[in-house]
């Protein structure tokens, strides 16, 4: 059976939380599985919208959920030919929007601090059909926009999406925004904080400008999804115990990275970006540990590492320990 | 937990099969949800794909799987503004076509048998953009094609969709003509025989000229909908038995509502199109058995009803007698 994760692989490419999902959460996927012949009914999709609805702060009407961002980003890239992005953005938001024809007005993100700037973004935002920000930012882990600045882009006009993939770390949200904003939808994830990545739901914020097909969206989540995000939600203490798990391993790493001198920015998601030796991802890769390399978009030495829990963590450190000292030069004998 | 099907309920409105999936897939997708914090793996994707293309004896690169067959509609609706349908036709594909804009071009089934005109078609579909047929038809349970017809209609140039939902219990399919006309697309489900309705599983058979982002789709489908997806083409006996259960139950029913004066079309699906009273829907409701109401597109008193198993049949007949009984004009004391 060819289940994740992969054997003898220490996954941290894809920013998924190694931790499985707790009991109670399988559980009641699990009593669905057996009654998976059945379609999942309406009231069940309504009750996983109202109680994230609860959980984000607004009406049940703004919520919809999707098997995934990516079937969301479709709505909005069939109705533009030119989307306002930061660069580097999440790269398969950038990679379905090449492949739709979707001209993509990139602002670079700018200095060492990956800063962007509001007004070049503004700018470009002002020649799109719609604007796409990643907030905290893939894969720089930077928080790029305040919420009074996001106001800044909706104040255009132009249907704008802000990913909020990684809000449960960052703690930064203009979900509320979206009663005031028809243009504004909030992509928010359980494949994260809630560990869900596998079950596939995306609830996505919308304002009432998105004119969205209760009866053909609601059949995409499966039962056992819909089951899963249910029991999640009811019983949701555990993201709290995940995001801080999270952030305590961030700083770990970062402490331990720079010590190594690896440079180790700061993060506001539960990944880190890092720069140490060129060909990093590469060398981990041959040691069993996945990252993703960041070399072709950022330069020589550029991997996006995900946060592990402690025992993953100090085994990362390990292993770069002994890949910096293979890669150093050898005193002669 | 708001589990289907409902308590109380005889539930024959939504064409699932009331037959819970085999213990193997079961097991299969509970497996799966102990590790949902991983996203499902592309090989994965891929492996369900290689083992739907052997079922349907085609190429693994024709092969996409979606959350269901409307995520695939999406695609042909975003691309054409006119599309030739016949009439009735799926009502969720008409639904979610007037949704967005897009005009159907019907032809009209005619005559007690609900023939398809193909001449009549074929001058409809040349007026389209983009041609949806299921077949068999639903509601009426009908074949309205053969291979050779479809083949005609392929000529036309336009992306066909051969709807086979219902494949499975017709045994009729031009799944492998994908592979020579670059315009097809047929959508297949594993919902009906396979007993995953609530999995999300719709295998979609395209021709060449479809272009799918893979990166995009393939993560829609669930981790354990994968999983189970897997099991049960591995392991598919049981589809073959579940067709017998229903083949029989339609002829169980066809030949106890002819009994009751209730007239009933053959079927290639598994439900059947009946006309009895006016009103039957509404009145079966209030004896807890749920059935699709078609009187508002095909005159009063039809009724589109799943066949059950063969309990489930026999207590629908027995409904059925008392609710005749009921509404005949009772003899004066």
């Amino acid at each position: 059976m060819s289940l994740p994760p992969p054997a003898g692989v220490i996954k941290l490419d894809q920013n998924e939380v190694p931790i499985p999902p707790p009991q109670h959460v399988v559980e009641a996927a699990a009593q669905a599985l057996a009654v998976a012949n059945w379609y999942q009914p309406a009231a069940l999709y309504d009750e996983v919208r109202a109680l994230y609805a609860e959980y984000a702060g607004v009406a049940p009407a703004h919520v919809w959920l999707f098997p995934g961002a990516d079937d969301f980003f479709e709505y909005i890239l069939h109705r533009a030919r030119k989307v306002a992005v930061v660069s580097p953005t999440y790269f398969l938001f950038e990679d379905q929007a090449r492949f739709h024809g979707v001209e993509l007005l990139q602002t670079p993100l700018r200095g060492e601090e990956f800063k962007l700037d509001l007004a070049e973004f503004l700018s470009a935002a002002k020649r799109a059909d719609a604007v796409y920000i990643d907030n905290p930012n893939n894969p720089t882990g930077q928080l790029l926009l305040r919420p009074k600045e996001v106001e800044e882009v909706l104040a255009l006009g132009k249907p704008t999406v802000v990913d909020e993939a990684y809000f449960e770390f960052s703690g930064v949200t203009v979900a509320q925004l979206a009663e005031a904003w028809p243009n504004l939808a909030v992509v928010r994830t359980m494949s994260k904080a809630f560990l869900l990545a596998g079950m596939r739901v995306s609830p996505v914020i919308v304002g009432a400008g998105y004119r969205l097909h209760y009866n053909t969206v609601r059949f995409r989540v499966s039962l056992s999804s819909l089951a899963a995000a249910r029991a999640a939600l009811y019983n949701r203490g555990y993201v709290g115990e995940v995001v801080k798990i999270v952030k305590e391993g961030a700083a770990y790493l970062r402490e331990e990275l720079a010590r190594l001198g690896i440079k180790a920015w700061p993060t506001y998601a539960n990944f880190i970006l890092v720069k140490g030796p060129p060909g990093l991802a590469a060398v981990l890769r041959e040691y069993g540990v996945w990252v993703r390399d960041e070399e072709q978009r950022l330069g020589p030495g550029h991997v996006r590492i995900t946060v592990g829990t402690p025992e993953i963590n100090a085994q990362l450190v390990r292993t770069l320990k002994t890949v910096l000292k293979a890669s150093l030069p050898q005193p002669s004998a």
